[in-house]
């Protein structure tokens, strides 16, 4: 790995005070190519611009994917990094569905490790902050042409994360837009799957609603994800979740909400969650909670449901009532090194890396 | 419109004996800019890469849309543009439903005008080949953050078209794969779309077809449209195209067969088609001839169809019996100006625009 430090640090703490989700960029970022079949060695360099061609594949044809990750800092200065081999598995999935080729551990673990040892003061130590690390690789061949690309662009990039979405969201049950296709690209974490989302999601707005949440595209009878999120309903005391498939995102969140629920002992069940289902427990007052969760979100409670023309107010429980909050608060304390991780979850950013 | 013209011209003849589509750029690219809710005045300057973040939101949400259009020349050095009008009215309803701002005709109309004379000389004379023009837009903002970006950019990139797919090809009915959802992005030139299709274009390549005739995403048993291309099927003397609809890309070459087949006096039909018909037709002997349309290809025939294990080989007809060529053969002498244009197709791009 090539490391070309900054001539000077732009880091000052000020940048912790921001409200802005990835907008502010460490000191560095890592990139590599891959050309002829193979991958450059991986070059840590300083953030900025490169040059591109107007002609870059993935300005036309669009096979852009990426991964979404968190570093997380303690009361020590110890630096976390959390699960970074599902992002990296998942990472590889998507390239293969996107007709890209596949990034080797060398690059993408490594990489993610030496870069974020190395900008490791941009990691804040607030609770609820965190740094934002963001792996991508996208089309560079420069061609107009509908085929797979022969080049590619792998970067990881690593900006500030505030504390995301604070307060509960509204979301509207989608009933005309589809986020994905049976046979299409929805459990892959690509471009072109934000860029369909984003139009009716501000339809929605306009309707008073945060966001909106995905249905089946055949019938809308199913819920499968929201914009960035994968959704949980409780009814009663009983925690539901959508079973993953080909139209939606195997979230890391998802899945780790999920070991933390069977181990809290809470009821929880892995199942198609029908819309009709989820409007009949809110008549009958047993919709207890809705929330979504992601990396970027962490877990996010929705306060009102959109159901066709009508909105459903959802009270938000005490947080000693709250599944949603318990959950939250037990992912965060194994990510923050608070607590025991009894599942091998977190990982430490060792210092010797670029001494 | 800022002109920057190039120092030297990089042009030469023997650009038109390459064989490759879309990699041979002529001189000059026009680009504007989208900041702060307005367009920039566009500028026309040398071809080359330009510097973007590998932050550019095009690279991680796929906000990116394009379109494809063709320059002629014939005998006496008159160049043309087809149905600009058509290219522009739906990049702006792609724009649309990608969230992004609308480019004003000052700059996609004029520009692709203003270009295409400043670079006249690279628009090839021979029949079949042309200058394939790309008007494309994608998100510039340096933001990692899903959400549609503030800042855009739109550029025209001008390249070499030789004959495309001159051999009849063979294609797969999608029987697992899809290409969109209802209430997806089907019917937007986005960059998306593309990049989802390469991985099952792939696997039937393995299989020995060299495309995919997509269907819809529910049962897979309506055609809707191949790659790149709409289709169209002769069953007897009978010649079905789909509908379009939010699934299939309204093309302007296969609104232009449209009206030429009627005109001819052919018996066409604007009817959903199902692949159990187009098959039962096989069997029967009936199944004359499929064939794809668009602006890269123009018309392409289709020597086979793989219906699910079965591969039906189709004779190609002899070019006095074929509707395909007999559409082709009307359309491109409209293009290339051999013929009388009774429908105001034909646009000549004059000389005086940058003289």
């Amino acid at each position: 790995m090539i490391i070309e430090k900054i001539a000077e640090s732009r880091f000052n703490d000020s940048v912790f005070e921001s409200k802005v989700f990835g907008k502010n960029f460490t000191d560095h970022m890592l990139v590599a190519t891959y050309k002829d079949g193979k991958w450059s060695e991986p070059k840590i360099m300083p953030y900025g611009p490169l040059e591109f061609s107007p002609a870059a594949m993935a300005f036309h044809y669009g096979q852009a994917i990426f991964e979404g990750m968190k570093a997380y800092k303690n009361e020590n200065e110890e630096v976390f990094i959390f699960r970074p081999d599902k992002n990296f598995e998942r990472f590889n999935l998507s390239a293969k569905r996107l007709s890209m080729p596949e990034v080797p551990a060398e690059i993408f673990m490594d990489g993610i490790k030496t870069i974020v040892d190395l900008d490791r003061q941009w990691v804040p130590k607030n609770y609820g902050t965190s740094l934002y690390l963001r792996p991508t690789m996208f089309a560079t061949e420069e061609a107009v042409s509908a085929r797979s690309s022969h080049e590619y662009m792998f970067v990881i990039l690593m900006a500030y994360a505030p504390s995301y979405y604070e307060k509960p969201l509204s979301v509207k049950i989608a009933d005309f837009y589809s986020r994905s296709a049976q046979g299409g690209v929805g459990f892959a974490k690509c471009a072109g799957n934000y860029a369909a989302s984003f139009f009716p999601t501000e339809e929605a707005q306009k309707e008073g609603y945060d966001q909106v949440i995905w249905t089946d595209s055949i019938e809308h009878k199913y819920i499968e994800e929201a914009g960035t999120m994968n959704v949980w309903v409780r009814i009663g005391d009983k925690l539901l979740t959508a079973p993953t498939s080909e139209r939606i995102l195997n979230g890391v969140t998802r899945d780790s909400l999920l070991n933390l629920a069977k181990d809290m002992g809470l009821d929880v069940e892995v199942r198609p969650i029908e819309v009709a289902e989820m409007y009949e427990a809110y008549k009958n007052g047993q919709l207890k909670e809705v929330f979504g969760c992601g990396t970027a979100v962490v877990v996010n409670s929705y306060n009102a449901i959109g159901f066709g023309e009508e909105r459903a107010e959802i009270g938000i429980l005490p947080d000693e009532e709250s599944y949603a909050v318990r959950l939250k608060t037990a992912l965060r304390n194994i990510q923050y090194g608070l607590i025991e991780d009894p599942y091998g979850w977190r990982i430490k950013i060792e210092e010797s890396v670029t001494a």
